[in-house]
């Protein structure tokens, strides 16, 4: 029922294609317990398949030495204050997001290796209070890959933060979902019509196996 | 159709209540001719009431003391390239968004005063790529009221902004608006869940006029 | 000798006075053993007078109830690369600066409590890379209190980084040092004219113990 | 006198060397009257040299297709505000830096090109509060050589902020100078330590004209 949506906002010159570059990285956004597991109030076991699409993802990023970045959220006490703190109940509670729980650490068939940086983000957005953007900078990132969870939270504000910052954004269907199927589906025609293309993980894999010239 | 997401959402421990500071400010975002005329591939007279509130809220601010910024969007040669021009191809189109033309000049009926601030903003968000933050900060603004378009854009994108922050984040309902109703509705929905309390006009009128100290 | 840029500067408009405000904030950079023991490479013991210093301004702010922050610098595998890593030589050496490692440890004279943050910073502005200005924002801090080391970088660089966000920006004078006494010296006056009031101990402490309204 | 501080800090494993990289653009930093012209209270001829040698780094880059980008700062009602605006008397001052005023027009002689793009930078760095980082990144850019004024303000602030992006930073020493020769001279070896190689011009001009591989 969203595509009268995507419509109306093509008509008005929205919804461009940007493309594949040259030298990709992928970001792996909060594939934690937290967010994977039935037990933890904001987690969901049907995230599972976007576990499996992103292992598919790293495989061939892996094998075609392309730089792989993660992300949870977990916070000490003192680091959620304020209005942050008092719209997002979950980070508030005690046992949600500690830092150093197991709630918070990466899902282990992600296989993060040593050299992968993994970012504790404190906001939705990957970029935003950390040093994302000089991580790709320094690597000579032109295309950021995007998967994991939640498409219409910190997966669309990581997508906006790198059209900012005026990279080749790519959001991978399959490898990216949302606690509600319904938010998904609205939140990736919103993210394909303003910040990435939103593409299937078989042209992506075949980008990352073939196209990528790194 | 969108209220299972809320309910959803919800029981996950997201969509609290932040409540209206001490200290508030507004800020108009893009009520500018290129997105309320119909003349405009990117405009659309169906915004009219959103201008028409915002300017009730201006007359509340103005006449209690309180701080007023106004947005647009503009764009000069070599302002846009790359993959952000790419998404937006409507940036890239020559006299859309063309620094110093009457697109993107705010519409006179907002009566915007010498010592206003005009932010000439980027990106979606009145935050990124501005000094949007040292104005709050060096006025002792705690709460942020935003009013202007679309909701599904800039406003959700400011809303992330202004609580990213730790401001106070308000979104005055009938005071933003959406190209599309459907698109409306649903990032509403959303902007309420993750990032700033969506509340009424009358609610937000009452406060200015009574509940603010400054 | 640097007095002669110090009138040339006041002659040219800068140099002006902030003063306190009302609600301070205390942060202390990177009082650590890495900068702290000669045994660290970059480490020097004369910053010991620093350290004393800062603790007596934290028994002030901690007993009038004003927050307190602290930095340090710590990587992980992967996180220092390309140019800034190769600037700093430093941080690219194994066991200088390991995330984890006791040398990247507060000095426990401070006596850190628990929901005092500790703001693991990237570079060497205390706000480049985390969410300082949320922690600042969301408790209503309007005057930034600094101390630590090193004078010439992480110092004058917080000091920039909070005057360009627009707060009362303070850097105590005998609370701060540098490796170099003549690197010290400079940079305190760049610091004076440019970004931050360069005050004495004792006037700080009165107005931690009495003028502040918090 | 400040070459210690260059041994002390290199033995301290600051100052290592980032060399040129593939893709270089050019910032030239305010070389508008208000910075070059004796009539403005913040105004030194002594910049003329400046001027000329940066002229002659425009034309390398121009010859040779790099990017080229201007910077100066101009400020409407409003936009001076608080602590930032006491500081910095000089842009609280009417006339001295307004918006639109030929006082913040560039310099004729740098012949500006209308592709190229002028920021007009709100702090010292021309990364604060502007869209910088997005105009580098969507170019390619992996190399910022910095040129212009003032070495102990707008250009080390720039190279810290290059630096902090992950950017090859490169400052030419003859085409970047300041009102005070000894806060030049000192501000110029803070930054070769610190963020940036400070290189010469004939080397510079040498890389531009061959090195460069764009």
């Amino acid at each position: 029922m969203y595509e009268q949506v995507r419509e109306l906002y093509e008509r008005s010159g929205f919804g461009g294609r940007v493309g594949f570059g040259e030298r990709p990285a992928i970001v792996v956004i909060d594939l934690a317990r937290s967010w994977l597991d039935d037990s933890s109030p904001q987690g969901s076991s049907r995230l599972e398949p976007v576990l499996f699409h992103t292992i598919k993802l790293l495989e061939a990023a892996r094998t075609n030495g392309h730089p792989v970045f993660f992300t949870t959220m977990a916070f000490a006490a003192g680091e959620v204050s304020g209005p942050y703190g008092q719209k997002m109940i979950h980070l508030s509670r005690r046992g949600s997001l500690d830092a150093g729980s197991e709630m918070v650490a990466l899902d282990p068939r992600l296989g993060r290796r040593p050299d992968e940086p993994l970012l504790v983000k404190p906001r939705a957005s990957a970029f935003w209070g950390t040093p994302f953007d000089s991580y790709l900078v320094g690597r000579g990132v032109d295309t950021l890959i995007i998967t994991g969870c939640s498409t219409s939270g910190c997966v669309r504000a990581t997508a906006e933060g790198a059209h900012n910052l005026n990279l080749r954004t790519i959001v991978v269907r399959e490898a990216v979902g949302d606690r509600s199927p319904l938010a998904h589906e609205v939140n990736l025609t919103d993210i394909d019509l303003r910040y990435a293309d939103v593409v299937g993980i078989e042209e992506t894999l075949s980008y990352l196996n073939e196209g990528a010239t790194r």
